[in-house]
């Protein structure tokens, strides 16, 4: 009996999933759904029905985890909540500041639901998240960083794509490695947001756009390049489909920390992650955790958690005879 | 309340423990037990009693979490499961073959005596085994690697100890720079035991010994290091004290993987540590899994776990709306 998953919002999440779904023999696509018209959504997965979205509760049985692809801006405060109440659901809710908040409302309704929700799935929060955990218990005196990049942010691009006289563009926050390479020698530095990652865009101009005041305008846009050391890049169309289409992403969580009687000793923990499509890892990380939801639900589980309150031996197939001798 | 840490077996670990419990202000430590004699082993923290480890039983109400800092050879096969009975129990099991059957053992004297017994927590086993779950667990289609070093191997260090002639020595064991960019490009390489390690031995020679000989000893023993390049250096015994006296290590766990419809996306996943000194890096992470045995055992749970099996909030000494607030 495989473990039937569910995608809501077809975009380049729930491509990924669908995806990393034929990728694990435990589980199968049982159906999409969509708050576009379903007969406009093609999927890869033949023989599998697109439902609308709306239409979604109706289909509560023929479902074990339903996978929430949309938005942390608008559409998973609303989403989660909602079908938590009739469905295992996972999503990938990164709001930072409002965690708290979605992790009450899904709290809530999965429990009325008798089912999980495992909320801020995927590599930061997620992954990025597990290792903060485990390098803070690990080494209670000390520090953490983080990095992002080299990759694309969805958001700063859409930031650029906003200015008057903008076709399109593309932003990589990239660390800089001057600042990772201190840390990593324990130094333990305060690093300012300049000091820690730069911004590269490659714009495309409307024709006749005035170039340089749309680079003045990028790089003192406030919150969002204003702190940071920017360089924009004009190029064309072609170039930026030819080089610039894919999502690639990754970072670096780094922990340094001292033990001994006297503190005498250093010790860094690096995690990191270089990742070709960032979506599709995502996607990857979603899966395992749904595999998890369905589990802990089979075993009478409910309400919301998060990748801090699901032992890992849950994300595998295998059973734990076979994790602990291959793996251990 | 503090948890109240017991230690069976006073070297380098269970120093370890003590300094770990002295970082960790919601643990204290109640008792040191030793198979010495206990007015031979002077401890640092003032005021903590030393007993003979065959009085243990006797102690057990004195005592949350009993961490076992004896060897994985001999000790631990027995003290485990024996001490079970009584504590839950923490170790650093190691020796990969026998762990299902030491996990049985432990499983089946921890349920009978209503106790939580966590086995193989530290680094390796410990963090990187859980750094290949999770990897394996999200890329389904990759290829695991683990490196170790640069570091102290204490096996090899005494092989080369037993060679006649030799005084001490120190054996490090070394990634191979081009191995490890070979695996972080994605190429999944196939590699020897020789182009992934090489082995330096740091020797003082008896005077008037045969550093010829010695040094082809060395490079011809079996297992140890005939399969890999190594290089001897003879020293004095100042310069080896000198020098030579710190106990690091560290290692590599790296998963490369695809996904995509067309698995035409590749990514790597990399998880390190620096160490300055093994034991007390170890034991922080002896100490964090404390505190998920304690609290899993006054949820009511027993029996043999690993760190595979415990949900990672458990580490931390602070509750989930911290966790969820300043590390997801």
């Amino acid at each position: 009996m495989k473990i039937k998953i569910g995608i809501l919002g077809y975009g380049n999440l729930g491509r990924g999933i669908e995806c990393a779904v034929k990728q694990n023999d435990d589980m199968e696509l049982a159906a999409v759904f969509t708050r576009r018209n379903p007969s406009d959504v093609k999927i890869l997965t033949d023989g599998v029905p697109v439902y609308s979205a709306d239409e979604a509760a109706m289909h509560k049985d023929d479902i074990d985890v339903l996978i929430l692809c949309g938005g942390s801006a608008t559409d998973l405060p609303k989403q989660t909540p909602e079908y938590a109440k009739y469905f295992n659901v996972i999503d990938s809710f990164d709001t930072h500041a409002k965690i708290p908040e979605h992790f009450a409302e899904v709290d809530a309704a999965a429990k009325a639901g008798g089912n999980v929700g495992i909320i801020s799935v995927g590599w930061d929060p997620g992954m990025f998240s597990l290792n903060r955990l485990y390098a803070n218990a690990i080494l209670s005196d000390g520090k953490d960083y983080t990095f992002w990049g080299r990759g694309v942010s969805q958001g700063h691009s859409d930031a650029i794509r906003r200015i008057d006289g903008v076709k399109d563009a593309k932003q990589y926050t990239v660390p800089v490695e001057s600042a990772l390479e201190a840390v990593r020698s324990g130094e333990n530095p305060e690093l300012s947001t300049r000091q820690k990652h730069t911004r590269e865009c490659y714009v495309v101009a409307e024709d006749g756009a005035d170039k340089s005041r749309i680079e003045l305008e990028i790089k003192t846009m406030p919150n969002y390049f204003a702190d940071y050391d920017t360089t924009v890049h004009f190029i064309s169309e072609d170039e930026l489909k030819a080089n610039h289409s894919a999502i690639p992403h990754g970072g670096f969580v780094i922990r340094c920390g001292k033990t001994g009687w006297n503190n005498e000793n250093n010790h860094v923990i690096e995690y990191s992650l270089k990742l070709d499509s960032n979506p599709e890892f995502t996607s990857s990380v979603l899966i395992a955790y749904a595999r998890a939801a369905y589990r802990l639900n089979k075993e009478g589980q409910c309400g919301c958690k998060t990748v801090f309150d699901i032992a890992p031996a849950y994300l595998c197939k295998q059973d734990g005879e076979y994790l602990r001798k291959n793996l251990l």
